[in-house]
């Protein structure tokens, strides 16, 4: 057997999210599916870097997979991309040690989180950016990004619904990009608890119109309460950028 | 009776075009179906600058409809967005002399064809894009477009299905953005014949690719045989960009 590591991109919007779950279409379910065809009906355990929530996307989320086949990685491309729904692309495969893990070996994670600027909707970036049509103060986020820096445990940016005990992360970089209409919020970490990117991103809208101060972060950290921090950001404007190992 | 004229953008991937066709999700239709809730219960006719075929994307139709309601600009759009589907946007309202026509004032047109050059497809613009991933010579499109410049007989880029007697038309503008990853056909014209755009942009691709000489153009025109020019390209690749009056 060899252990083969692949990195996909996918549209978030027409998965249940990344694991498999019953009678759900997912991202997992639809990789595993394509594999058991390539491998003549056998089953073909996927693993991923992590999982992303239904109407996520991921620009390069990274898996892996056992497999007895010897076939150049430029033709495991093909031949996935051939057997893959159109809303998940095979962007590279590469063959690796057989302890390579998928996720336990993961040393860096990029997010990112798009907000669409512009005061109408846009129909073309409706399931790709969160559409927020009002004023943003772009210093005050920043100031609030500044302070998630480092170490921290950052229990007040959990969702409950985690059953992860450790909850301190360290945050390498945290830049806010401003391009023509959006805004992007950039996390770099080495790892993210459940909806972290998405409570950050809901509370930097909150600091940058203007609902709370950037000072007030550090006092939301500490607390290591839910209910101290921002809204949920919505999934569609969440992108799994990158993972490093 | 007040005649209005709204702009609107839409997403052509889940509609089967602009124009009402009975048992099918038109753009036409969902606006008819909009404004007649609006209007409680009563028929609202729609009239377009134009059709667009399935698939195809606006981001500027103009449309306008008779209306005895009397309501601010801001409110016609607000409401109007409420009532449709996320796939249409309102962008503009105005109120226009009553012999204010979408389709028969109109003056010029612009198209706007966009291809993804990345060498592998992406997932976030696969219904945005026409994905070419093959070398492409710009500056040979660009002699192309050149040649189509001024009043010609466009027979030989218009889909054979027309009813449309008199293919003269006369082309203003004909440029080629080059953009990071993209390339963009920029037409503005008086009009447009049925598939002219598509069947110019085949065509464009096939100069770029070397399969036929940008010189081609002028006998390619002057034939006025479909046969002669290129395939017609994809839809999703197709926006109706502006109309001016």
């Amino acid at each position: 057997m060899q252990r083969m590591k692949a990195t996909i991109s996918y549209d978030g919007s027409g998965f249940s999210g990344y694991q498999v779950q019953p009678d759900q279409r997912t991202v997992q379910s639809e990789l595993e599916s394509a594999l058991r065809k390539m491998h003549k009906g056998t089953p073909v355990k996927v693993t991923g870097s992590g999982r992303t929530d239904a109407g996520v996307h991921a620009a390069g989320q990274v898996i892996h997979f056992d497999t007895p086949y010897s076939i150049k990685e430029e033709n495991w491309i093909k031949a996935l991309n051939t057997m893959l729904p159109d809303d998940i692309v095979i962007l590279k495969v590469e063959q690796v040690p057989e302890d390579f893990h998928a996720r336990f070996d993961v040393k860096k994670k990029e997010y990112r989180y798009r907000v669409l600027r512009t005061e109408k909707p846009n129909v073309f970036k409706r399931a790709f950016t969160y559409h927020y049509p009002y004023q943003l103060d772009v210093g005050a986020i920043e100031k609030a990004a500044a302070y998630i820096l480092g170490e921290h445990d950052f229990s007040s940016f959990c969702s409950a619904k985690t059953e992860v005990n450790d909850k301190v992360r360290t945050i390498y970089e945290a830049e806010i990009i401003v391009e023509e209409n959006e805004l992007v919020f950039r996390f770099v970490g080495n790892g993210f608890l459940y909806n972290m990117v998405r409570i950050l991103g809901g509370t930097f809208l909150e600091v940058g119109s203007g609902k709370r101060s950037a000072d007030d972060l550090p006092a939301i950290i500490e607390s290591k309460e839910r209910s101290n921090a921002g809204k949920t950001a919505p999934a569609h404007g969440l992108y799994l950028w990158s993972v490093t190992y």
